[in-house]
């Protein structure tokens, strides 16, 4: 939706009024468009003034600027600007070096300037005219195509060789190279709605794309399904590799956003369409990927290839400074290479030394992650279930994520790290994997856990055990902010730690006292049934979740459980191996 | 629609993949996200790590690189990063001279970021977090607040305070007051789509806006009616104004586009805003308008204000040159200001010399384009529905349009002016005004009639009008590239000019040729009805065009009618003078 306006009519002067207020340190107004300030003690240039209807920007306005546009012509939204406009705006633009009028290849826009051209010629301002044709989509004669995306990159070459000094029979020369060398094809996803309507001016078919569809909802050469990113990739390379003008092996890329296709999208598919480049032996020159020519809220794309000679190269590389794109070379040139920055990773990864007591507590902890692992697989259906009643329902799953992830983490890891380091990564995992407010806490306990057990113990006691067990109670008080009774995994930890506490003190080992305890935090998680949650996923449907235990609590104590199945076991061994 | 991806798991992680592949000449990726190549021979620096989910491009990898950001951490589609992602960012960051970790005031984040915090402190990397809290509409309890388009703002700062070689306390306490001086209020008009999502994540109810929506979808205050551009400037300004901190009375704004609302929408916003903003007595330091923090493609904007004293400002006005966001005074400050550079539009206004009897000729044109608007006014209707039989409709109100344009222009000239020079600017209003084709031929047409006529002739023969009637008729077969026969206006007007010559050949004076040419000329418009049309606006219906006749010629056909009339009157009234 174009959805900010006032009176729907006045939609293309008042954003240029609000543009030029922007601006106005460096652009001023002129009937029918804009004007670049001239740049203090520079020679007089060549003027190139670039233009087209309103709803596409940056195009046009949005590259006046040094080295690029000296002028734009801005017509009302999807509609050539009048006659008397481009000629306004040339006339300000002329520097005495003469104007090159440059547009996409659309009716209006060629009468239109083709006019003023004659009227400025008949004045005695010499003028020529550069139009863009590089949607392959269009036509198959390269001469009655229209003109998109690369527009930006023919105006471009002649904005930088004016900028150069170069005259206006170069200018034009160059204008012409540069569009005989660019070549787009486009496609769509939705249409765009004009400001004030209600309706978009056209529509793509769901789940379908627009091949070759214009900017401004012209028909494209066909509606094909939806592709996933990589075969879209493929379809645009391919479709311009077909197109390949002469023996040239550089290519300057746009891959240009029409308004409702975002950032992050093209970036996905860069990265899905530099390979196909590399691999097809071309060699990529400072490619451009976000919004350069708009369709106001069109959802597409479009793929841009110069195909560059010396000349359009050092044109392309030239630095510009216009309002919507700023090019200068100077702060990338002065950047260290990547490949002369140490990797201070590799440092990370270094295994710290530990104890063999340590070690064996290591082999201890992966074999609980592999049993929690499975067990957790098992309750995963039902720890959902529970978690449903007042809940989104994600605990089980998330539960299986980060202890699967913590798995392998640990798996991974060499046979010589000790319990701290082994538990810290396992935490790490868990966090980054399980996502949501529980992973982070399940994270940040197991490495806490690790931390107060250490790497550097030749014993660990079961009151060390203790001290971790409260150090993973800790972790997850001071990070969740709740207490006991909020209805939350706490009230199974808590009094198992204490009950944990209670057994050791009693002078019971660590499996013993940990077996009991967990007891304990079954009954309490069962328990959590009765209560109101005060914090937490279940809060916002507190009165429903009366009746049910809480998801957390419950499969804390069932993992506490199962640990200390682990601990019974190996204690046995070795007491086994001891005897 | 996030419309573009392969596995939609994997999206995150991909489009980043993307995008430190177009970016690897200054950025490179590390574990969790991305970090700036050093600038060579730089003195070290405190590191400044930003970070939150994606789907907020430029924010927040977007504004990594010299004079901004040190590194960004990039979580998974509207998620906080992990403790680990945000802990690996920031051990690559690191110069030696300490780390801030910086994002919006989210829980998932505060956690996250925090814990890492933590550890990078306990390993001996001194490191401080400074959390944003800009959005007024989330909380009346400031540090409740999260943190939204604000975010640049409180960033830019500390990345300016931090390349200018201040302490980590002090980019600590520059962070800090950078957020304290910075309010942002937002409003969303339409939700956002996940990659793969057929929904989007919430909605706006239909025709309303949610102010103070959160970029997430978060509860805003309330949902209101969609209003006016001057409205939403007001409603938008004033509740900024109220949470007015301290005295000053600079701000650096941000017209931030959330994804949808597009450029245009956005500039013409600002046009509203900057006058509210200077008439409560507000000096601005160069306004940010466009798309700095996005959500996806959600439709919406929001309005920032950072309120400056004399170290903020020096901030935000430093330079600094990132893949997303290039800011360099050199280029701007070397232009001419605009004050000094001079108008040369006052100079076309001056109306050339012109003989007795060109403004005579002046005065009769300025008689028939009075008649001409009366007469398209009263056939309007009629023009219309012809058109609207194989056309869009539009021939009616573009001839009205057009020629109220060319009487409006014409009335307010000076008397002076003579018929070329009335006539140029006649054509000049109907084409800037009538739109499409059928303007620009009229416009391109009536320019070419008074060229022809010349101003500085002492009479006006019967053959100088048949050689304008020529001119005419010649501009439109060159522009509209069409010919007789091609149901065009064309085949009223080519006849006419025949017969006009014939009668003046014959000896007839203007008016009677005139007159009896147009008789012709309304014959041959309606002979068009049996033509198939071959060019214009109803060739893709040229089946149901057949027996009716063309709109355009009719409309000539009329028109000539009538200006033989006013040659009619005018010549009686002469030869009354006369007499």
């Amino acid at each position: 939706m174009t959805t900010i306006h006032d009176d729907p009519e006045d939609f293309a002067e008042d954003q240029l009024a609000g543009w030029t207020a922007l601006y106005a340190d460096r652009v001023r107004a002129v009937h029918g468009g804009v004007v670049t300030l001239p740049t203090a003690d520079a020679d007089p240039q060549v003027a190139v003034v670039v233009g087209g209807g309103s709803g596409h920007y940056p195009a046009f306005c949005g590259v006046v600027g040094p080295g690029f546009a000296t002028g734009a012509v801005v017509g009302n939204v999807f509609t050539s600007p009048s006659t008397a406009q481009v000629y306004a705006v040339a006339k300000a633009a002329d520097q005495g070096r003469g104007v090159v009028l440059t547009f996409g290849n659309y009716a209006g826009d060629v009468m239109n300037f083709g006019i003023a051209a004659e009227r400025l010629n008949a004045e005695g301002i010499p003028t020529r005219v550069v139009v863009v044709t590089d949607d392959v989509a269009s036509a198959d004669e390269p001469s009655q195509r229209r003109g998109i995306a690369g527009d930006f990159s023919v105006f471009k070459a002649m904005g930088a060789a004016a900028a150069a000094g170069a005259s206006l029979d170069e200018v034009e020369r160059v204008g012409n190279a540069a569009n005989a060398a660019t070549r787009t094809i486009g496609v769509a996803f939705s249409g765009c709605t004009m400001p004030g309507g209600g309706e978009p001016l056209f529509t793509v078919p769901e789940g379908h794309l627009g091949l070759g569809l214009g900017i401004h909802g012209e028909p494209g050469i066909e509606d094909v399904p939806l592709l996933p990113a990589r075969e879209l990739a493929t379809l645009l390379v391919e479709r311009l590799l077909t197109e390949r003008p002469g023996s040239t092996t550089r290519v300057a890329p746009i891959l240009n956003g029409l308004g409702d296709t975002k950032y992050e999208e093209l970036f996905l598919l860069w990265g899905r369409v530099l390979p196909l480049l590399t691999e097809a032996g071309l060699e990529v020159v400072e490619p451009e990927v976000g919004e350069l020519v708009t369709s106001l809220d069109m959802g597409g794309c479009s793929l841009t290839l110069q195909w560059l000679d010396d000349e359009l190269e050092r044109y392309w590389r030239a630095d510009a400074y216009t309002p919507a794109y700023r090019k200068v070379a100077a702060p990338v040139a002065a950047l260290v290479a990547a490949d002369a920055v140490e990797d201070a990773a590799a440092e990370a990864t270094e295994v710290p030394d530990a104890t063999t007591a340590s070690r064996q507590a290591a082999a201890t902890a992966r074999a609980a992650f592999d049993a929690v692992d499975a067990l957790l697989r098992e309750h995963e259906e039902e720890l959902g279930r529970i978690d449903a009643v007042a809940g989104d329902g994600d605990h089980g799953r998330g539960m299986v994520k980060g202890s699967g992830a913590a798995r392998r983490a640990v798996e991974r890891l060499d046979r010589e790290a000790g319990v701290a380091f082994v538990l810290g990564r396992a935490g790490d995992a868990w966090a980054e994997f399980a996502g949501g407010t529980s992973g982070v806490l399940w994270g940040a306990a197991l490495e806490a856990f690790g931390r107060s057990l250490r790497d550097d113990r030749d014993e660990y006691r079961p009151a060390d055990v203790v001290d971790a067990a409260q150090a993973f109670a800790d972790a997850i008080v001071h990070l969740g902010r709740a207490a006991r009774g909020d209805k939350t995994l706490l009230d199974a930890l808590l009094p198992f730690v204490d009950a944990l506490r209670e057994g050791v003190d009693a002078g019971q080992d660590t499996a013993t006292a940990w077996r009991a305890a967990a007891a304990v935090a079954v009954a309490e998680a069962a328990a959590t049934a009765d209560l109101r949650p005060r914090v937490g996923r279940a809060r916002p449907l507190a009165e429903k979740s009366i009746g049910t235990p809480d998801a957390g609590a419950t499969s804390m104590g069932l993992i506490l459980t199962r640990v200390g199945e682990v601990l019974a076991a190996r204690a046995d061994r070795q007491e086994g191996t001891h005897a």
